[in-house]
């Protein structure tokens, strides 16, 4: 079993990727693709006037400011817009592909987060109406029914909380989360770089390979997002994973690629 | 098994109709809900500086114009917003409800209609980038597949053409062709209103009972969207319906009252 996972970026070519998949499945091997949304998101939320906040934690770790009304703008781009166009692309390549959010038979379950702390200058600022949280447990039964049904699931946030709220979660902590409970050994993430770099900008600098048991040493080279894919890798390494693929999503063959090992592969 | 089917209107109430599919799924009956999101649709539509536009048939019937921008919203709408919230209100009263919109695993096939006609002023007009059809087959393998591990499915539109397109259909339409795939005897459909009403705007002049051999002839006294709910209960009853149940979903225990009759019944 192939968890796949692709970032929100503009420049992820869906159709290569959806070109692959077709071929993967069709070798047999089963596929669930998880997807992200983020530019779409903050395109749409500033036309509908309520534009993306992100806060930063005091760790430094950046995350997105999450009221009820950024749940909606969240629904609507992940779990609809951006989640369908995505099936009707597997089904255009012929992957009979289903897609669905954390929400839906309660697949992503998690905790909400009622209290988080944002540091705003040099000030550490408490939060309430935050709709977050982290993703806990998941319904292994739903993915394993569809995937025992020759369907490619196809998943995105949000997740649902204990209290059957709407909460806002990390993608790459829920996948993780997703590896423990489908004994999932094999992953690859696709993003808008050829994987890991030393020096960011500079497609040059790849590292192709990291020992899963030093991942916290390139903390150092990680800006921005990165730092949660390195924290995301952790725990899925935590959750038994035995090889992670970072991989350009932009370019042709982009999963066969990451898999012969074109990008950074951590083990 | 009973259908269930909700219009897109503001003033149906989402918790009285939970209530009701807990208590009846509890009892051991299977549901499928099926949802309209109208007024949402048309609200977001506007606030993207896409305004929903409606074209008339040279018959009289109205529609949405759906082009491929109308389509993005309809998906953020339908299959996001609306299908998702839901789900997480199903889940708040105990029901394991899954969403999917049309698309996913081809759920609702139709053809999409690349020419069709539109009746401005006196003139009738070509138009021929419209995204819209009708559904002919259903994916009946993965309803039963949700509905034999308790599931409740939650269904919305858009549709998938046959040639993978993204297609706008008629929800009444669909309904009816499910009715008809998947064996249904039984659907009740719930709006703004406490029935069919002999004069519009007026609810003291509800209809109690229509014979399904005689709907041509209310046809009369249907307004917009009527006119639609009663070309899809022609068909419904074409696919071997038994009993169809219009009532208020603006009230409690809407589908419990439907089905003792407080509403209209077709028969």
């Amino acid at each position: 079993m192939l968890l796949i996972k692709i970032g929100g970026g503009k420049q992820i070519n869906i159709d290569f990727i959806c070109k692959d998949i077709k071929s993967i499945v069709d070798s047999g091997e089963k596929i669930i693709l998880v997807h992200g949304a983020s530019t779409r998101r903050d395109e749409i939320a500033k036309e509908l006037n309520v534009p993306t906040k992100t806060i930063t934690s005091p760790s430094g770790v950046e995350s997105v400011y999450t009221d009820e009304k950024a749940i909606d703008v969240f629904l609507m781009v992940y779990a609809g817009l951006v989640n369908k166009r995505t099936v009707a692309k597997l089904q255009q390549y012929g992957v009979n592909a289903v897609g669905l959010s954390g929400i839906d038979g309660k697949l992503w379950q998690g905790k909400r987060k009622r209290a988080i702390y944002s540091q705003i200058g040099g000030k550490t600022k408490l939060i309430t109406d935050s709709m977050t949280g982290k993703v806990e447990s998941i319904n292994s039964g739903l993915i394993h029914l569809l995937l025992n049904n020759n369907y490619v699931p196809v998943l995105c946030p949000p997740a649902i909380s204990e209290e059957n709220e709407i909460i806002n979660t990390d993608n790459d902590w829920a996948t993780s989360v997703m590896v423990g409970a489908l004994g999932i050994e094999k992953m690859v993430v696709l993003f808008e770089a050829p994987g890991m770099l030393k020096i960011f900008g500079d497609e040059s600098s790849l590292i192709k390979r990291i020992d899963k048991n030093n991942l916290d040493d390139y903390l150092v080279y990680a800006e921005g997002r990165m730092k949660k894919k390195l924290l995301g890798a952790k725990e899925a390494f935590r959750q038994k994973l035995k090889t992670m693929y970072w991989s350009d999503g932009r370019v042709m063959n982009p999963i066969i690629n990451a898999l012969k090992g074109t990008g950074t592969i951590i083990t």
